[in-house]
């Protein structure tokens, strides 16, 4: 009953920004815990801009959910377990799960994604440029077909001053995905 | 330190209806961001029933969380982020997360499952037919021996008007799985 | 554009303990719906200690996510959808997903991981020895190099009596991981 394999334990890297540009209302902060400080029950959904590691192009967006799970006070910051998804127009979806910690770059597990990333699997280094606003994403995916030659591109270095495009920020065709996810 | 291969990357078809039937309290809509419209904030702890695709059996129920990610105004729905499983009974159960739109077709991952599901991995077709009580699945699954029979069937045609039978609604044990997870 | 092939379907057996020692604020059990009995709506974040199978090491904590289902009067316990992840300090991380019973032993879902678990699948079984605050872990990890032997030992047999060695409680360099997550 197992006629074949899975394919494609090649990685393959891409790497997306994700900028949020206040215009989505995002984050929510829902201080549940009803403390002062960031505490355990504090819920954070969120839902930012995804762009090409080039930063040549609108890609899409994130979705999801940060459970904050600990104030780190020695690091003026936060741990957090982090549930989103990346989603890439009419390519489809990535899913991760992980830790986001506001005061050091981290990896999180790729749990599956759809479309061309159907049986995605891999891990993606999270690293953070300006907190929580600009981050730089470099997947490691794995279990499937070679990526498509505009979500490959040499990355610009990560920097807190990166920037999009002009042309990718207002989304014009030139510069997104066709039907890029909004 | 790598004695064998992943199995299956056969895709295996399962079809499914999940059922709101009004009788589990579900939706719990949380309206977290204390807007009128639906905003990102909201939370949608949700559990319906499901059914087999050719509606003659009860398997068990669906589990999870909808995160509202924003109101579309010019769809007249929503898009959420999904974070849910399906109960399949003593088979055990798949989870998946991704898109769920109010008002088009989506495709989800499938991010792994347990007791004939572990190690699945591949994609789900979400059809809605009535908002937001009757979905229609296709899963496209990988990684997993063959499926049961049981768990196989032809779908009956997906429209806003099919019912389960009495028998199945009922749980009957000749219209339900063993131990249907409910 | 497959040039070779998802590696190691050999199951490993990894066990720990999840314990929780009243030290972190955890559970914290929002009662979102409002209602006296446990409901669909509620939300219950929570962080925990891990500790190795044979109680001799601290090796980190867990972090996530239970979303509320049902509560089931004849069982006197409830029905949970678990969204966490296993932190094992420098080595990764481990995220499930699944059922978790207050009165019953059950299998969840191994959705993804990173550093050593990156591309991990599987399934973990989940066996309460005091609710909710002694819980026994096997998993059944695929997809991964042989585990470091740090993370392997002879469990000791799961009851409610058991406790980690005053050692790994302190997190004593010897009797916990090089920089275990806390």
């Amino acid at each position: 009953s197992y006629p074949s394999i899975r394919p494609a334990s090649k990685v393959q890297e891409m790497h997306v920004y994700e900028i949020n540009e206040l215009d989505r209302n995002s984050p929510a902060y829902l201080r549940l815990s009803q403390k002062e400080v960031n505490s355990l029950g504090d819920l954070v959904p969120f839902t930012n801009k995804v762009y090409s590691g080039d930063l040549q192009k609108r890609l899409g967006i994130t979705a999801g959910l940060c459970v904050l799970i600990q104030h780190v006070p020695e690091k003026n910051g936060d741990r957090y377990e982090a549930i989103y998804s990346f989603y890439f127009g009419e390519y489809g979806q990535l899913s991760v799960q992980g830790p986001y910690l506001t005061y050091e770059e981290t990896y999180l597990a790729v749990t599956g994604g759809s479309g061309i990333f159907a049986g995605a699997y891999g891990q993606v280094k999270l690293k953070q440029l300006i907190f929580p606003f600009k981050i730089f994403y470099t997947f490691y995916l794995q279990g499937i077909p070679d990526l498509p030659e505009e979500l490959l591109c040499t990355p610009v270095p990560p920097s807190p001053e990166v920037e999009p495009t002009l042309e990718a920020k207002a989304g014009q065709p030139h510069a997104a995905l066709h039907n890029y996810t909004d």
